[in-house]
């Protein structure tokens, strides 16, 4: 998560409600809008190049089928709103869709759509950097989807593009409901991918502390716990914007399409499970950390002992009768040296012994 | 926030309930209310220079109109008490507008109208001194809303007024219930800054204690936590103040205004993840530091260690060779004072391998 | 809080239930009996000698008013049973009045009567001790209440019934309900007495950690959280029973009355939020304390580590020079002892650089 | 709690549900039934010889009573399946009867009776040894209860058939309901006498550990957090249970005892809110030793500098002067000797000074 | 739990809902799918050879009957495919019995099926290394039940399968509803013996860490905190799934069924209120030994202390006669070297007496 993401807030406030602000990076690439129309007997894709090629066809006697406003960037005010006024959707609902800071929530408009919007995940080539989280806006009518990209580099949605192209399956043979199952199960899997990166590194992380190898460890400790409590700020609400989408009452979701919606419930539960799992490992971590710190200590301190307790006595000893007293019996003595060297054996033996005995050696 | 804080409250206690007392600092200036009268088609502003002027004008034949009393002093209980006269207000209502340290909260009177509390955060120019709340209170009838400020230096809801003199915009078009939102969401948008300044010390702490710079940590992660704990106070309870705005069967406020509010929703609830998430990342930090403190006294002991394993057996041995025994063969020997720096040297070495083996160098 | 309360409910245990039983400090006064009637247009007040003048006055035409029998002294079971049966009192009920050890708690009785008990903080001149909870229990019929006070050192409700005597003020013109209120109210505003003290001694402990004056903090911040502790279970239950007090069907308590409560409940509320933070401070600076014995003691060690590896070597060096090996060249060196002087002075000079290097110095 | 409960469950496992398996300590007394029969006006009690006489008695225009059968002994599984036939229990109920690893619970059976399960726990002489509880069991159905205990060593119901003997009073007058609350609050009644002796031992160890007399108290915390943990999941289930006993549409107990029911879950919650306070000061404890163990080595680390700071110069000068250059020139001056005492007491003299302005002494 | 569970995801990333994918440990054995009929009268058992052989008996005027399919195997998509479209399984249910890493839930289908997952816990010989946990997947019908279990290494349903064949007992009277409970009783029992080996464990941990022998404890404290955590994942949904089991407008359990599965409700939350008190004094665990490693290097220090201040003075004072001033009168005087004796024995004793004061010694 890019450091100084609160710095960027700063952009929206204290305007006039409704103010179309983009606060992400500065880019400068054209918007660019895919029209993409299907159902289960045709399919067709276009490039959008004028807005008003952005109004759903409504041909009569035309077969009902979806249309899928595919944007990808969201950093040009007047593309956005000239959507909002063909799809008479409110200023609020166009300010969050260029925020890039707007929590994940799902909102209902009693125009008759639906906005969810939510993070997609991306991981860096580099694992030791962090991920970052694209801005995504899913707008459902009754027989259409919009969804806005804040990146150009790679439409994310490619794949259920594909599908949709390839052949009349499950994705043709719905309606604009599924279709909006479809390119959220495709963020909900990559936040898999990442959770993978964390379960690596929080293994890592086990052999490290477990086996005392703990230089810098401090650091990606909390460089882990950092990322698993943004992350989970990103997947959290999911649980209950899905669940939103599938009450009962839902007006534009069918039934049919509610076992699709629970799958990816499922998935986020099990998703935000992990999460807090390593969460509270990474806590333990830092516990078992501080702990082997101690006992390391420990040891050293037991060393230093040893060391003291053993040659303070000796270097007494060869002291005393280092002494220049002129009347020094034992100085005399033909075998003092010699006695002198036992007793000092004697010393560090039984210091030894000592320390046997308490287990510090 | 001030420290002392918790002595103001002496002041109202055991006193007749509904006794108007005034607990903030003390200030002597004279009460500024400014009254102000808009629909799509008129505006105008004046001082009210007598109470009577700040009566609703209900003109027989007038337009419908919008009349905001913006009231800035709340220290003379003599003029609170006669608004509350002609407005109806209860005295635990007006007992409220002055109680500096009532917290955020709404409640709805059965004689038709909503009072709204909440606290302005003003940061300080020198960011090492902590934010103080202003304490304001809304209340809003069916066409008219009082809005009072604790401060005279500079009139907080500018923005607004700036914005209604200027064009016919949202504002104007709306009623009582939107200017509301206008006044409360330049409060909210206050918060981002306050939580601007909180981002960065949070990540200056995170420099100094991950680039081991601590002298002095200790302190700031403390006064850092204090003050998230403090704001944190403030902007709980809009959570719920908002969500009672926006009941379906709120008296007061129209459908037609309620995204407004929820966008407002959406801003408290991203305010308090945020700051959930800087006490829980300082949280961390204190652990790391208490780490990091340990990894140097680590460090430093190894360091002694090293150093009297080496030197005291090398004293020793000088000790040795310094006794005044009369017979002490070595002595005699014309090579034993280069044997003895060979054997220390060896010694010396010893230990080095020693100390590599173990990893402490 | 007296520190051996566990051990008094033993009086209470395997006895019939409806055992009558003080289990309070043993005290031998005579309990007494004030009652007051009054209404707006008139008050009068006498000490009931006798249990029969405690019933209400049902004189026939007489106009509505209220009876307040205000009771000081729960130790004498013949008197708080005799109140019983006058009132219809259940043997439960009494029971809890004169149980010093029950929890605040509110409870409706099916013969139109209502039992709410809590407690009394009173502060002890010297900060140093801690405080105490008097046991208060309050009955509110539908035109009398009952009050009984644990002391009779000093009646609590005394501005009450000041505030009757003198005027006709809010007192005098509302019913039993308003008095409940007015008596409940004396007790909460002397909690922010007691919170007052305890944020006065939080401050103080912010100046001792942080000021790193921490002799005896320790023992001081335990006596903290455990005062904090102690409160918090006194005024915790007053929010439900606030609650319970005003809600829709509330049977004794009109709805002119509901401000009033909804003040208390606001204040209860505040209470807690700032015990909370007490709470949640103290924890922090045990931590902050404990950190700083550790960076305390990196200090130290730091020191003890400097002055060895300055002194160790060079008391190897002139223990080097003090050995009697006959052939030493060094020690016929006519300039061999300042050569000594200039190595040490080098290797102290040295190590002063080496230390400095590491950030030690 | 017994160590190695974990291990009896096993005895009941992978056996087809409902079978009979006692898991408690081996037991070989013989199951002991006495029936005792009570109305307001007669009280009968006999030893139950045969499975039989344990029947309700239905006399033909008998008056109505109360039917008490209290059985000592849960071990005989054909006992429990005689009686279960008799009064038509399901078997998974008595399964949960002879089960002493079951968790209080109450269930309410379609056939008219309920079943209550709950813990008599009792305390060990040696205060040292931790409590144990007794599995207790009690089926109370229209006019008739069942009572289980575990063991034969006394009956713990004996003061409730003291009272039911003694005289006509309130268990008489009630039926079987008043007879369940009178055998509930016994035992919740000694659940007191456990919390006063862990009251006792948490302030025994506030004075160990805050008087720094610490030698054992880790293993002691831990001991009593271990029971305070243990003794929880005994007590907290009876919030819910006598919850639901008293539920505005409970079959069995009638509403005039509801107020008897209300004081056991007022004294349920008084002895969950004293353990929480016990375990919260528990873990208090446990970090005021880990600072005091910070502290006291804090003491001993500037000991040992002080000593190293003072005698370290002092040996090196002293050193100096045992060197045996021949030119030292110190060495002839008549006053060297005592110069260098001179300068060894100003060395000392300084660092005492030092040290004193470091505040370490 | 294995470790790198959290790699297995990715096979079922970005695939087409619906894809069977199975994720576990590569495997090649058959399928075998087990056909089982029963009702009071008659009992069949046979191996279904052909994938025909699984669909229900429909027989004209045959008696009703139980068929259970007892599925081992569920890594080939093509057989779990097949048996999806004989009983009209939905897409994402076949997806979720071969998903391994699927966490335990249960849903309802409006086909009128009920599909219930959860993981049979086995644990491994080896005490050291940890359980893992098998995929168990059970579909319940009007009249029948299918089983999925991973394995082929021995059947985890034998027990119920000798059951049913033994004798006409509870499971052969009852429906298709008591099989799932007999089904899920095996499994829950199974948990009771892992609790019981970690309960073993905790208890070894305890003796290990109080009894200060501690090397190597961390590492266990963390794998057993581990451990527990990962088993609580796979319990603590039990309850949730079996309360939706027993709801009274559950369609698929009969009501005579109820006392069974709330007798697995009841050990369900017996194992997690285990794991909970686990990871409770886990936690204290650690905090204990945390403060024993302390006390250790206390008493370390102390030692070093000790001998630092005894022989610190002593070695200096026998420097100072070491000195070969020409002018040291002490030198000369005959007594003197046992006069210093006598100083250093007299400075030693005041230390040991002054340690033993401090309370050191
Ligand atoms: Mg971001
Ligand atoms: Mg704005
Ligand atoms: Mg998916
Ligand atoms: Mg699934
Ligand atoms: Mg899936
Ligand atoms: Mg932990
Ligand atoms: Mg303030
Ligand atoms: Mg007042
Ligand atoms: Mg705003
Ligand atoms: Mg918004
Ligand atoms: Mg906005
Ligand atoms: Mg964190
Ligand atoms: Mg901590
Ligand atoms: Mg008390
Ligand atoms: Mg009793
Ligand atoms: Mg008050
Ligand atoms: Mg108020
Ligand atoms: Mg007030
Ligand atoms: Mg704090
Ligand atoms: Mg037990
Ligand atoms: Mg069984
Ligand atoms: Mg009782
Ligand atoms: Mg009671
Ligand atoms: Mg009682
Ligand atoms: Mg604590
Ligand atoms: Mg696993
Ligand atoms: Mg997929
Ligand atoms: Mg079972
Ligand atoms: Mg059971
Ligand atoms: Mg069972
Ligand atoms: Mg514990």
């Amino acid at each position: 998560m890019p450091k100084n993401d609160h710095r960027k807030q700063r952009k929206t406030l204290l305007t006039s409600p409704g103010t179309l602000t983009y606060v992400g990076e500065q880019t400068n690439f054209k918007t660019l809008i895919k029209r993409i129309e299907y159902n289960e007997s045709f399919y067709q894709e276009e490039v959008a190049s004028t807005l008003e090629a952005c109004t759903i066809h409504k041909v009569e006697g035309a077969q009902p089928h979806v249309t899928w406003l595919n944007v990808t960037g969201i950093h040009e005010s007047n593309v956005i709103e000239s959507l909002g006024r063909l799809y008479h959707l409110h200023p609020l609902l166009l300010e969050d869709v260029m925020n890039t800071l707007q929590k994940p929530k799902i909102e209902t408009y009693e125009d008759g759509h639906l906005y969810v919007t939510l993070k997609m995940i991306h991981g860096h080539e580099d694992a030791q950097k962090s991920a970052w989280g694209e801005h995504i806006s899913l707008i459902l009518g009754r027989d259409y989807l919009i969804s806005f990209q804040e990146e150009h580099s790679g439409d994310i949605f490619l794949p259920v593009i594909e599908r949709l192209k390839a052949s009349v399956g499950k994705t043709r043979r719905h309606g604009a409901d599924y279709l909006l199952y479809a390119l959220m199960d495709v963020i909900v899997d990559h936040y898999f991918i990442t959770l993978e990166r964390l379960g690596d590194q929080l293994e890592d992380m086990e052999d490290t502390v477990i086996g005392n190898k703990i230089s810098g460890s401090l650091e990606a400790l909390y460089t882990l716990k950092r990322e698993v409590t943004f992350i989970r700020k990103y997947i959290w609400p999911l649980r209950e914007m899905v669940s939103t989408l599938i009450r009962p009452d839902a007006p534009l979701v069918s039934k049919r399409v509610f076992p699709y919606f629970r799958d990816i419930l499922d998935h986020t539960i099990q998703l935000v499970d992990n999460l807090d799992t390593y969460r509270e490992l990474v806590a333990s971590l830092v516990e078992v950390q501080l702990s082997a710190v101690s006992n390391r200590m420990n040891s050293v301190m037991k060393t230093l002992t040893i060391f003291s307790a053993i040659f303070m006595p000796l270097t007494f000893i060869v002291g005393v009768y280092g002494m220049n007293f002129r009347y020094m019996p034992e100085l005399e003595n033909p075998n003092g040296y010699y006695a002198t060297w036992g007793i000092m054996v004697l010393i560090t033996f039984g210091m030894i012994v000592y320390f046997r005995w308490k287990k510090w050696l």
